[in-house]
């Protein structure tokens, strides 16, 4: 019950955030097809967003499908997580509407990083009330990905000052790195 | 439970969906009866849009239903889904606002074609997990709804540059096929 | 499961819409309290769609709770319901902006009106699968205050013509009607 | 079932209140650092109004999770509470955008009064229901932090127009006194 209402709360916020994203993605005034052309730096950090976040959202649903038991600290970690992810609306549009300039993908770079810093912390304080005996902290094993991203977006927001473009694709790669949903806790298809 | 959590989340997405459309409704300033009228083409579209995120709501919560098991592959097929239906405000709000103009109309069923496409992969993906001996397999059946609507949308786009109204007939003609639930995944009342 | 489902697409709906509603209260650019006068008439407006939108949100969960089955025509009877839910925004911020304004105020009534009457449709849908010898056809009985509040709506459209205050009393009487929730459905109080 | 009902609907309207105040954090035009700065207070008034939010939930989580049952008074207490907690994207971005300006941070404390109340009646109403020598009873005790809550925020309030940092200070140490969710209702791990 408890677990249950955790996961809907964040997917409830999960799923707003996605939504109000493609917001920043104003109709535009005219009807022509070249009127379509100044959102597409828009459109491109809404769909890099949008991956991300459904990142979260299905890493989110393995580690507390695996998880056995939720308390307070569980709580105040994902509400941790969460006003993160509540940043990346405006990272997100800050740095479409600024066409990826320098200082808005660095900042982008800052949130995505907070928001890792916060999942990781979430995935600790999930597995010390589950025990280090427990499924999930063997299913996560050394968490090579967990500890990757971190450092990858380390690199990345000082990046942005010589190429933004690299920062844009180490968020890229990331991104990447966990499109494949995490093997380690997905042993067998699920039934509901 | 894995199933549930990704009904809900799409119940979310598709919820806010539909009430962010009806936001594009802005009040008129003036409280005449004539202010609501530059509305109609807005109200119209979101009409269209409305029934037609219904219509998806409604397969989506059929095919789950039926669905014996998902895994990752399948949130992802759904998030990609997902993703086509959140373009859906933004294509009904430059329609509707454009008064059904010739390209704005087109856009429009591009992103009808993209989700109809994406419901069609998340379909056949859940198909592949649950095996062609599957309830749900031979309830699909040769699923000929299923591909005539992608085929009718492709005719509907190009016919935009011709009539508009070609288009808008065809988008209508496709959701009142779809109107009616999919009985081959119905069938029974289902109990709580 | 099925009615779980469409239990919970309409709290996500429902909860939008009262959390879109609060939009409209747009903070004052002033930080003086007289800042605030103007916004009375859209706060009263929100205050009467809230009370409005939970009493909906109030029966619909009872009547849910009370049905034993739902199939593909209590879906779109409920879909049919949320569109006309969904105008409730338009229809309070236009007209708490034009400080319930004639037609404004008869609109808003138009919207009452449909909702009632979708309501009452997806009871007799509800119902009609039940079975006339159900539980919750006995629970509801004749349905007075069913009956009662179209036909209070009716009367306070055209009288918006004569005195908008009447139309905005005769809201508030039915509000006040429906505020005590429907005991009939409610015989005990639901464990988890 | 009904208390699920009641809990997942009170988590939509939370989620959404905390996303729509982070609409507030417009993304600046410029794409300069120092087009941030004039986001600090808006962006330090919704950190905060993100944390009392989360704690809203939280306790709300552990007294619905303790309740027994709940019954048609208990959801319009609830509903109460929500409509007060719908303020609050209006109080935080009335005063984040006027700097902690002395009426605004007094308005945002009416408020954070009015919905402490608001939660004060839910508890009771649910307490009333479950009885007197309920485990529900016996754990909130005498509910010290309750009730300090409302009296330091009605001290914080006149204290705005004396100096607006003393109400700030007074609100941010009830946020931090509710912080540690609530002990008394969380016995032990709660499993799925």
């Amino acid at each position: 019950m408890s677990k249950g209402r955790m996961e809907a709360f964040s997917d409830g916020v999960i799923a707003i955030l996605i939504t109000i994203m493609v917001l920043e993605l104003h109709s535009p005034h005219g009807s022509d097809l070249s009127t379509l052309k100044p959102l597409a730096p828009v459109f491109l950090s809404y769909v890099l967003s949008f991956v991300i976040l459904g990142i979260y959202w299905n890493n989110h649903h393995h580690l507390l499908q695996a998880a056995r038991a939720v308390n307070g600290r569980v709580l105040w970690a994902n509400l941790h997580l969460l006003f993160w992810l509540s940043l990346f609306p405006f990272g997100t549009a800050w740095m479409g509407e600024n066409h990826f300039d320098t200082v808005p993908t660095a900042a982008y770079g800052v949130v995505l990083l907070a928001a890792a810093a916060a999942y990781y912390l979430l995935q600790r304080t999930i597995v010390a009330l589950d025990g280090p005996d427990s499924a999930l902290a063997a299913a996560l094993g050394r968490d090579l990905k967990g500890k990757i991203s971190p450092v990858l977006y380390t690199v990345a927001i000082p990046a942005a000052f010589v190429n933004r473009w690299i920062s844009v694709g180490l968020y890229v790669a990331v991104a990447l790195l966990w499109f494949v949903p995490d093997r380690r806790l997905e042993l067998r298809p699920q039934k509901a």
